[in-house]
């Protein structure tokens, strides 16, 4: 059975056709209105109805940036989204002739990443997606984990600085203000902001308006030494946090996604040993794997056409 | 069935005869040897002799306070008992006639609070006890959750204050090291060291060497400010972790248990407020129960009897 996948950023919102296997066969992309949720509700018709007229599908997945109920036919939060309480799969189900299920965007990556990506064969798999913030979702032998209230996953918000830096979800020190794209940025416009000759190329990007996350990636893989210093802090921070999710859920593996990711072994070869230095108990315990992702951007919508597909099977 | 629970602490090890309801019918208690694994061994078969003698009993559970594989059948490190990387299950099997099951002493106190105890009802249940330093457990939709490699629910080895205090586990800033019975020392020796009037009652009970973590907790219930205040702030710490425990695995009951826990209201609602006021999400979401342990010292002894009887019952 081929089914829709969606998968609703905050910018735009991607469809695509999945078959079996994991593949996306065909795909669409339009931006994703975050005015009303009606909007958001229109735009998702649309592309399903869209991509039904060339592929058969049997059944709809949208993977949501928010919080979704375990019962997965609500979203009771979006921070970017107009959702509030929304009962989004009862909505689109009035509309379309298909079963629809909605599911966390990071639920949806990681179910991908576990089916036919870098997370294949784990017992226990933990994603974490290093982007804005941390998204994160778990699954635990063939199963996704969500939490008794639909709500697991949020490793991001454990504070790990008292009185450390502001997040937007209110508190302070959260993990995602020291290892995300949000975070690179706040320290390379600190070390620009020095005036350090260390920062020069930063400090060029400044000048021109392309200060970004994904820039100063782009830099250090170029080889700055300032902006590679920059990813291995990060990176630091990604072991020491993969470390505290360990101690509680002691998985076998991470995986490793989101737009930082790119940074690579910049990245990631800081975070193991990070990690190897961190985990409690090292010395008397495998460390687990950690794994960059392999699905890329695909990851939200292929687990979201999975998941749909794999219910409407179940109840078929 | 009855079944035998064994909990073997750093000090004594208790053994019980347990029935199918959770109600230990006979027991007994001989010091833990904690020389050599022979000698603890040793031991466990005799208290299993002794009660098998009164009690027709048909499997035998021990919960050790240490590392447990996930196959339930060896202890790969245990922090006060002399065994790495110990068969103990096999060791007992080959000398007493019944099946033997070997379980983390955390896992079979929350699969206690969860079977008959205060989590009973809980959809994810984390038990966290308070004691020397924090032990952790999880029970899932009626499972004991022990990781990919049965190392899980170590969160007060999650770092939650860089740079912070020493842990014996070799890193720095360990939950454990702020909310529990040797934090509480520690911070009431502090005081005692200012020479503070506040503390006047905690220097006495220096002065006549009576000072220990219970002694504070007795002071506290008595009535003494200083006293309180320090539980208060052990209280406080501990709602902080548990809404970083809340954050990555979204639980809908804590139970806490453990010495420290004997404190009761001046250490939980300083606990629920901290945790309330913490939560990421909060206001959207609801909040998870945090009840004080019904089981008391008996929750390691009649967890491990009930998952040693249900593995029998059920390979029968």
């Amino acid at each position: 059975m081929l089914s829709v996948g969606i998968d609703i950023g905050g910018t735009d919102t991607k469809a695509g056709v999945v078959d079996e296997a994991g593949l996306v066969v065909g795909r669409l992309t339009a931006p994703s209105p975050s005015l009303s949720a009606r909007a958001a509700e229109d735009s998702i018709v649309g592309l399903v109805e869209q991509l039904s007229e060339a592929w058969p599908v049997g059944a709809v997945g949208v993977g949501a940036a928010g919080w979704v109920d375990r019962d997965l036919a609500s979203v009771r939060f979006s921070p970017h989204l107009a959702w509030r309480d929304e009962p989004l799969a009862a909505r689109l189900a009035d509309r379309l002739p298909l079963p629809v299920l909605v599911d966390n965007d990071a639920n949806a990556a990681a179910w991908a990443e576990y089916s036919f990506g870098a997370g294949a064969g784990a017992r226990i798999l933990v994603l974490i997606t290093l982007g804005t913030g941390i998204g994160g979702a778990l699954v635990v032998e063939g199963k996704v984990f969500r939490g008794a209230f639909g709500l697991a996953g949020e490793w991001g918000h454990t504070a790990v600085v008292p009185q450390g830096h502001w997040c937007p979800c209110g508190n302070r020190g959260c993990w995602e203000q020291y290892a995300s794209a949000n975070a690179l940025l706040r320290e390379a416009r600190q070390l620009v902001a020095t005036g350090s000759p260390q920062a020069a190329a930063l400090a060029a990007l400044n000048e021109s308006g392309g200060l970004t996350g994904a820039a100063v990636t782009a830099l250090a893989r170029q080889g700055d030494q300032a902006s590679a210093e920059l990813i291995g802090e990060m990176g630091t921070w990604l072991g020491l946090g993969l470390a505290n999710v360990a101690a509680g859920l002691d998985p076998d593996v991470f995986v490793v996604g989101g737009g930082l990711s790119r940074a690579g072994g910049l990245l990631l070869d800081p975070a193991r040993a990070a990690y190897a230095r961190s985990l409690t108990g090292r010395g008397f315990r495998p460390l687990a794997d950690i794994r960059p992702a392999r699905l890329g951007n695909d990851a939200g919508l292929v687990g979201a056409a999975d998941l749909a597909r794999q219910a409407a099977l179940a109840s078929a």
